[in-house]
């Protein structure tokens, strides 16, 4: 199947859309082959991600801006998906379906009692009625609501992909994606869907950026290939304090973000660091370990027969995100888990790039074919449910259950 | 095929939830024929219409309201259709499907350019994914975005549902729905879609509902069966002075509100009554005279071969909404177009209270089948297109032509 994944994340830095061919492995348990066609990011035109960024605001937004942006971003996909398209040199009729994300403009999972109905909600915009209508092709879209009916958080929903993408019937896998925040998606050998395990483990590249950022005054965003952490010595007292942050005790399933992990606690730890004089070059490399350290702290921690598996390097530990390119950040995993060699998701055929579209291509295919697409261990729902709605695009025939006319 | 409609219009009343059983005519191009199980209005929980109505208007709404209330109108409109089914006796389980839809709080079919892209948006809240998650049910909801992503208005959509329940082979049947605003859907015999016309003809309920609130000082919002008009004399002088409004000549397809027929035009028409001495009952029977004469003029104006098929009776006028409980507007109807005689939807057996609602179950099963439900000559758009979005029950299977896993 020809399927188009479209997504915008919540940096809302423009519209992730790639064009993939899905076949089945060879034997059921065997992960989906997934061969990418064409994979790019179209940024947002000027001043919309202002303009998003504006409505998402807590008590900002009004009903107008929301109705014409939703309809206006439904165009900006539709865009996308016909561009991705045609750099791939695909034929939008030969194209089987698009997974459209959308961008999330609120999410409230928090539950608020109405009348005793524990109400929570998520909002993502990008109308896919004009996604379906514009290039003809059944759409699915809109995969967190329901989730969140079933009484899950709308997310993680990416693990189920990584499920369906990295499963292996004899070794175990943890699929790591170091973003922002880090996270981990375990896939025991032969794993089924309820034996998948996937939570936050603690900073990824947040901590990392955000001192780059105070650093050079605001030129440079992030470290690049870890050049500059590779300059400095890691200071082991500084480490073991910081590792004390309880949220690497706590037990997952949990997750978190800025609110822990963010610019208040990178003051705290920049303070800390200059009662004990150390330079920036030193922090960033300390910094560098510890984002390395809790990484790997998660899976010693909470992840079963974790110490054996390294030792018998039975376990394949696969990395995605942007860490990926920072080449300090990896070498300081590299040596938490030696004698196990650590990969790239490329190695085993996955663009790292392109992942979280690929994700909500396969989430339309798993739709489209009936299959629930959420891991209630990972999100806490009540039981797994088909995510999403479907739009009809010009191939659209009769649903089978329904269709006696 | 049994179906459940769920409906909660622009009045913000609460939610119109029907049960149909749905069969096919014995020929082809014979109406639908559709057995009404049970219906109700649910009103919506104290301060539901009121938060509604606030986040509905003009630079009104935050996006946290917005996506909460979405959510909340969801598990109401889930609620409404499991009180439904146990008011008519039967189980979720053999229901085939469920039509919402929703509630609108932002319509704005004027195009607005983004460089250069036309966007046109509305939308439509009550989650539809809670709905399908309580009740099991497949759900097809938010019928107007693709109506609109095609070019159209997004409204009317119910003179397609018109055009399946009510087209005869042998007769023409005009189907007037007196609401606020008065409108009426043309089915020629042996109609295909493409040969509908439908269109506001003017003022409905609106003017007779706001001089009776006005004469009570709001104790009475409307002229029950039409009592106190009927003791009233028409001023034939202030009734030809009405009917030059320039809306009756403008040609369909055309639609008109609350800002032509509303609160001020009132005001006017009071203050030339005023001037010529006329009492509140003759004003009163004067509008209700004018709401008939402006309907009939319609009839006789707009559609083809009128004045023959009223001599000839070779027409059916069906009546539905509000306004056929006033008997003091439908003899003013009545008398106009002699020696014809008039006719509820009911004696063709459909209820008209719960006629939107039905239209909307009708719908699900339009999409279900992947057949278009929009009448482009109507709403104006490009082409007819499929309506709404699928969200997957449990009785869900994969879909035909994008199943193979």
């Amino acid at each position: 199947m020809k399927i188009i994944g479209l997504m915008s994340g919540t940096s809302v830095d423009g519209i992730d859309a790639v064009i993939v061919d899905i076949q089945n492995g060879v034997e059921d348990h065997d992960a989906v082959r997934v061969n990418v066609l064409q994979f790019a990011t179209y940024p947002y035109p000027d001043g919309v991600r202002e303009r998003i960024l504006e409505i998402s605001a807590p008590g900002a937004g009004s009903v107008e801006k929301i109705c014409h942006l939703n309809a206006y971003l439904g165009e900006l996909f539709a865009q996308a998906a016909i561009r991705i398209a045609r750099e791939a040199g695909v034929e939008l009729a030969s194209i089987d379906a698009i997974g459209s994300h959308g961008q999330t403009i609120q999410h409230l999972p928090q539950p608020q009692d109405e009348s005793g109905i524990l109400v929570r909600s998520t909002l993502q915009i990008g109308e896919p009625s004009i996604i379906a209508e514009r290039t003809g092709v059944t759409t699915v879209a809109d995969f967190r609501p329901r989730d969140m009916a079933a009484g899950g958080q709308g997310a993680p929903l990416a693990p189920y992909g990584h499920y369906l993408l990295f499963r292996h019937p004899t070794r175990t896998r943890i699929v790591t994606n170091i973003g922002g925040i880090s996270n981990l998606t375990y896939l025991p050998a032969g794993a089924t869907p309820d034996q998948v395990i996937a939570f936050d483990t603690g900073p990824g590249n947040m901590l990392i950026d955000g001192l780059m950022r105070e650093i050079s005054g605001g030129t440079r965003v992030y470290d690049e290939n870890g050049d500059d952490a590779a300059q400095g010595t890691c200071d082991a007292d500084l480490l073991r304090s910081l590792m004390t942050h309880p949220y690497f005790t706590s037990k997952p399933p949990k997750s978190t973000g800025r609110e822990e992990f963010g610019a208040a606690y990178l003051r705290q730890i920049h303070k800390e660091a200059g009662s004990c004089g150390i330079n920036n070059a030193d922090l960033l490399r300390t910094l560098t370990e510890y984002t390395a350290e809790s990484i790997v702290y998660s899976f010693k921690t909470f992840l079963p027969n974790m110490r054996d598996m390294l030792e018998t390097q039975t376990i394949d530990l696969l990395f995605c995100g942007g860490g990926v390119r920072n080449q300090t950040l990896m070498r300081a995993v590299q040596q938490r888990v030696q004698p196990l060699s650590i990969a790239s998701v490329e190695q085993v055929g996955v663009s790292s790039d392109a992942l979280e579209a690929i994700v909500f291509a396969l989430f339309a295919r798993e739709t489209l074919a009936g299959r629930p697409a959420n891991l209630p261990n990972v999100t806490g729902s009540a039981h797994p449910v088909i995510l999403g709605k479907i739009i009809p695009g010009r191939s659209f025939r009769s649903l089978g259950g329904v269709s006696q006319t």
